[in-house]
């Protein structure tokens, strides 16, 4: 267990390393890269870039997290969320296919990588917990619908373009009747194809024969398959002639590889969709690994995991290609296939390498809407509907933020989608965090226990007030309690003592104790007296250094049970049984 | 107790309104418009504004809060920190002395309005509890030392400007040879006059017979009396002729009260700036309601007080002025000069209206040195040096955000530093609530209570982990939650049984339910069962409509002692005493 506690994590696998595992990872880099093939084209055409962009980003950054990540599995290159992204954030400062809009992708795979390897050194990797799943969740579902709904154009053959819902189903419908036949003929057969595979591929090939995890991979060459065969017809009866959009020229060899060059200007653009690009990536990222970790036992570092992701990103710019992140898909099928270390991912970027500097002539007559259909039934499987149901019944603030960004995200595009859902999440937070669980106390008859007086029958005395506090006092809830217990004293005139029960007060930070301080000055002037009870050791040796607990009004109880009975002996109060 | 209950504060003091409270009101009106004077012209000038606005900004927004927010006592106008930040923001938008930095200050003024009106009407005011007290001092303890700084040209004569500590140190030092002689005799004079009056003032006059409340009341008259002496000086002497720079012109009468017209584009650049003025003024305001309010058993809501401020910038730019909020100085003289209600304030604003009609030609030969030492003398009791030293003897993290907002805003100006004071807090308050307190406990012998392993000493027993987790459990937190056990499962292989005593835990909100839910199905994998003790009953009632309860993998238990005692008899697990 623990696997990965050196500083450079490829030292712990390449030590062990044996023949064994050899043929496993290059198996399942063998099985990976051909499902990547279609997949890298795929997501570069959906992030509006040449083909070959995608290959790139699927060479260098796989061998960059392949050193530097912590999940033996993970598989990093371009995924459809942060293409779609990618695709948003540059449609504001260029052109697609112009060599700035290219420049815009690297400055975005460079900012991206910069931030993300800036947060793993600072460890600051528990900030992604601020995202809420449940916002994470929203986002990709209806980033899905979009990402489906875009590519609807390429399996028509029309022009159809736009950021959100509106856009883009008003657009396919004006253009719809210039469809091109062989182009609908194309994309439909490819998507019924993927479609049919996926839902019976796997069985049927169990029947046939193969293994339960066999036929489950073998199910996953069918984009591939579409690839092989689409071309073939392509090039059999010239469709290309006939209107239907094909891939065209993809440059062969390797990309150069180059330290990326941009403008001032266009990192200032770029600054905020680059940081979201890297939030929902390493969010994404991470849940992928956590996932995969958990199978086997592999804990999975969430600052290691920034500075590996950071780096793949980094070697994307170098490359000249865009943003990349850990894919879910991709990543289940290396770790399906077997792959044992992240060795697989080297070997999947040889493959890689090898395909871009011998095989991208055959990709020629490649149909876009064969790309279309493989990205359309792959989004597809991340809509998950049943979410909004369950958030509904379980609570209304988490669907509230739930149905928030699925709204922005389909109304306003992925950007706004995304911002509100990090808003949101952080709005909620706030909140929750700001009003500490205050209850007022009373003795359980017969014990020495306190509870809540709204929940038990308990006994109390009209002169104490005990507050139980349940949470640590800081700064942005230690005014809700100073509001407390002002409410309390004006509608229970009578009280002379306040007790503060701090079992669960784990910390009073500086702003918190100028609260105390200031609740002590105020009772001192209205002849009332502060008491605390149940103080915890650090807290109380914290506390000790300052001047408060000289100027306290009242007494330090050690128990809860001793302040009350010691008040209620030396003011001859009596107590009162009262109703739960 | 409890006064302002009523939607509409005002209606609240007017229906008892009597004889004695008029008088009480109107006798403190006039001494704080005796104060207010020299100060509207002074923070004018600080925020670079001609003086007439500074009047202006003290009529109509002192009426609109005394009908709208919640203190009695509060004064509200032109104050030195929220004039230095809108000199700062308006510094990038348009140069001192034109029409467009008049327009930008009434922009902000309506801007804040909005924002301040707003947040309250959506009952926001919990947000302004995330802005440390810590942070807020420090700010305004480097604020201070700016604004002091910022006015030594006035003092010497000379053209200095700058927005930080080291451009204005500069900018002094290059300029000091041509200071004006006179005008440092006028300035050093007012200073010298008004630091003795701060220091010695009001026993000297309690020696010559006044009373204590009277000598400190007749003390804070020094600025005006200041006034009147230097324009005497510089009329009879002719200082203009030598090289003294007077206030000049201010035009007599009220101003035009009409709505504020600015451009689209003016509002897009002055929308943060907005935002961190709004935050700071209220920020300020509600401490100073809130402490005089302490004295008189009133509560202050911070909504309402949010609808009262927004109300009163609204009316400052509708009367072509700067942003307000209410001031520490002017409301602690309105309330010990014996204010009863807001009575005062509009009478207040009466007179500082007829000063605008009928005296402001008597303000023409008023020396710009005497303002500059106003203000000088009025922030530099906002220094407070000593909080660092606490700060830093009680909490490191504390002192931490404390150096960074006073080193970023005497480094980089009010902007930068009130931003890095705010994202600091909210960090440093992110942090700390992403790591709920969890402890690992057993069983104190003897007893059925549970304490930390680590503090005490207690029987545990190896196959089984119990952890209590102090905190509610939520997006933010639940991942480290996650973290927690399996760091605990991986050094501790012996555990079969894991149980989340659950006694401080007052909410699960849905992100956190998906993790338990995940927890569960990797314990299921590993052969591991999950378990929970006291779990709180609203918190059960919510489980119970999930799929949760059915498919956890061990038991749910009343109390933390029968889940203990039960796994031991069915497994017959024996428990081992520990240390602490």
């Amino acid at each position: 267990m623990a696997r990965h506690t050196a500083s450079f994590p490829v030292a712990g696998w390449v030590k062990h390393y044996d023949k064994q595992s050899f043929l496993s990872d290059l198996i399942a880099a063998v099985i990976v890269a051909i499902m990547l093939i279609p997949q890298s084209l795929a997501y570069a055409m959906l992030a509006g870039l040449p083909p070959e962009v995608g290959l790139y980003a699927s060479i260098a950054p796989l061998i960059a997290y392949a050193l530097l990540g912590t999940s033996s599995t993970l598989s990093v290159g371009p995924v459809a969320i942060t293409s779609l992204m990618t695709s948003a954030a540059l449609a504001e400062v260029a052109q697609q296919g112009t060599a700035d809009y290219l420049t815009g992708a690297i400055t975005l795979a460079a900012l991206s990588g910069i931030m993300l390897l800036g947060f793993g050194l600072l460890r600051l990797g528990f900030l992604a917990n601020f995202l809420s799943h449940t916002v994470v969740s929203a986002f990709i579902t209806a980033s899905a619908v979009i990402i489906a709904l875009s590519q609807v154009r390429h399996v028509l053959g029309i022009e159809a373009e736009g950021d959100n819902l509106f856009e883009l189903a008003h657009a396919i419908g004006m253009q719809s009747n210039n469809a091109n036949f062989y182009t609908v003929l194309i994309g439909i057969a490819t998507l019924s194809f993927l479609f049919a595979v996926r839902i019976w591929g796997a069985s049927v090939l169990q029947k046939a024969g193969l293994s339960a995890r066999g036929a489950e991979l073998a199910a996953k060459s069918a984009p591939v398959m579409g690839v092989i065969a689409t071309i073939l017809l392509t090039v059999r009866f010239e469709l290309e002639a006939r209107g239907v959009a094909i891939v065209g020229e993809i440059p062969t060899g390797l990309p150069s590889f180059a330290p990326p060059v941009f403008p001032l200007e266009l990192i200032e653009m770029l600054l905020v969709p680059a940081a979201l690009i890297s939030i929902i990536g390493y969010v994404e990222s991470i849940s992928v690994g956590r996932t995969l970790g958990a199978h086997r036992q592999e804990r999975v570092n969430s600052n290691r995991e920034l500075v590996g992701l950071g780096a793949a990103n980094l070697a994307s710019a170098f490359s000249s290609a865009l943003p990349v992140t850990g894919g879910f898909s991709r990543s289940v099928v290396n770790f399906d296939a077997g792959a044992v270390t992240q060795g697989a991912s080297i070997y999947t970027a040889i493959l890689i390498a090898l395909v871009s500097m011998l095989l991208t002539p055959a990709l020629y007559f490649l149909p876009k809407a064969t790309l279309a259909a493989t990205i359309i039934v792959a989004v597809l499987s991340l809509v998950d509907l049943s979410i909004i149901k369950k958030t509904w019944r379980y609570s209304r603030s988490d669907s509230f933020a739930l149905l928030i960004t699925i709204g922005a995200t389909l109304g306003f595009g992925v950007e706004t989608g995304v911002s509100c859902g990090v808003a949101t999440s952080l709005a909620l937070h706030l909140y929750r965090t700001s009003r500490p669980h205050i209850a007022e106390v009373g003795l359980v008859e017969g014990t020495e226990h306190f509870r809540n007086v709204r929940r038990y029958e308990v006994k109390t005395v009209p002169e104490i007030l005990t507050l139980r506090v349940d949470e640590s006092l800081f700064f942005a809830n230690a005014s809700f309690l100073e509001d407390e217990v002002f409410l309390k004293l004006s509608s229970q005139p009578a009280i002379r003592h306040v007790i503060l029960m701090c079992s669960a007060v784990n910390e009073i930070d500086f702003s918190a104790l100028e609260v105390l301080e200031e609740l002590n000055r105020r009772f001192e002037e209205q002849g009332l007296a502060l008491h605390l009870s149940e103080v915890k050791g650090p807290v109380l040796d914290r506390l000790h250094r300052t001047a408060f607990m000289d100027r306290l009004s009242g007494n330090l109880y050690l128990s809860q049970h001793q302040a009350f009975r010691d008040l209620c002996e030396r003011f001859h109060y009596s107590a009162l049984a009262g109703q739960p």
